[in-house]
């Protein structure tokens, strides 16, 4: 299995893409690069170059067994290795995660999440409980949770960001409108919902 | 001003950032490429071509004006357009939606929200009505609305995206795992939230 961070971000990106795509077909013939591109509405080349970036190794002619490629895409983004992750922020879009069944997908498994508003914490929401934020480090050190997914206000985030850093979390989600400052060794990635929607819209071809 | 459709995609997912940060920051001095490309991080050359896309004229040693520069990027955004949006969808994620206030800084109005479910359709949330699909060819036309969120599950969603396209939404971003086939002048956007926290955690450095 070659070593994740190998692989350029942006192929990285599209894997999640490919495997959707496999798991969505069933069955366990081969599938070629060709009909991954065409299906997806993308190059062959790109699709050929991002797979190699995983251990599947497609044959002449007939492509990658599809088990097989969707064994080594997993490989890759981690799904095959079981990890925990919490949720800092219990508003609409934390409770919305901690209802959400994708995470199982990539092996993620959510397990408490944290809000400053004593209403939230102390009950549950789809089995997973909602502690203090004073209560971080004992969970997050129990649970060995190295991921964190950041659900609150703008103006809260770098606060919950360095919080959750001392408490060891490696990698962050930040839905929050805000660049983080994090340690060098801390992985980062942003989803900005209303910039995606106006990137979106500017896309808009015609008026 | 240029025409958005110009700039590269990878330049535009950017245009938000230096967004936020601008706006952050206060005051209507100049700021160089340089400032912003240390304040993010980022290298200032990838900086400078990124904000060439926009209108704004920067000048030499001084940078540019921070209130033109806002304006400049917000016009590559269409945020200075006022744009309305439907949701499709009204569980956990689409109710967390209908919330959030951060379209607004687009210049994005969500007017509505709709849901199979009869115990959601009928009702609403922060104000925003939720009604029956059956209802989306009147209320999207009537809305004016041709922007659209997709927060089904992944079974539901191109029946969905069907019926939006239908209705005349020209730009949807897809929460669902699936890679949705729309007309080739519909512009779609993806976020798969597991396959990004699946991302972040493959950047984890030690272990």
């Amino acid at each position: 299995m070659k070593k994740t961070q190998s692989i350029p971000i942006t192929s990285l990106q599209r894997l999640p893409v490919y495997l959707n795509y496999l798991k969505a077909g069933g069955g366990d013939g081969y599938v070629s690069s060709g009909t991954i591109a065409r299906a997806l509405g993308m190059g062959e080349v790109l699709v050929r170059k991002d797979l190699a970036h995983t251990s599947a190794t497609g044959k002449t002619r007939v492509g990658y067994r599809r088990g097989e490629l969707i064994e080594a895409i997993e490989n890759c983004l981690g799904c095959r290795t079981r990890r925990t992750a919490v949720i800092f922020g219990a508003g609409g879009l934390g409770r919305a995660l901690l209802s959400y069944g994708g995470f199982a997908n990539y092996g993620i498994e959510i397990v408490a999440a944290f809000d400053s508003d004593p209403a939230k914490a102390g009950g549950s929401v789809a089995g997973k409980p909602v502690y203090l934020p004073a209560e971080a480090e004992r969970v997050i050190g129990e649970s060995g949770a190295r991921l964190a997914v950041i659900c609150v206000p703008a103006s809260a985030a770098q606060a919950a960001a360095d919080m959750l850093v001392r408490c060891g979390i490696a990698a962050i989600l930040n839905f929050a409108a805000v660049i983080l400052k994090v340690p060098a060794d801390v992985s980062v990635r942003n989803i900005d919902v209303a910039a995606n929607l106006a990137i979106a819209s500017s896309g808009i071809k015609e008026e």
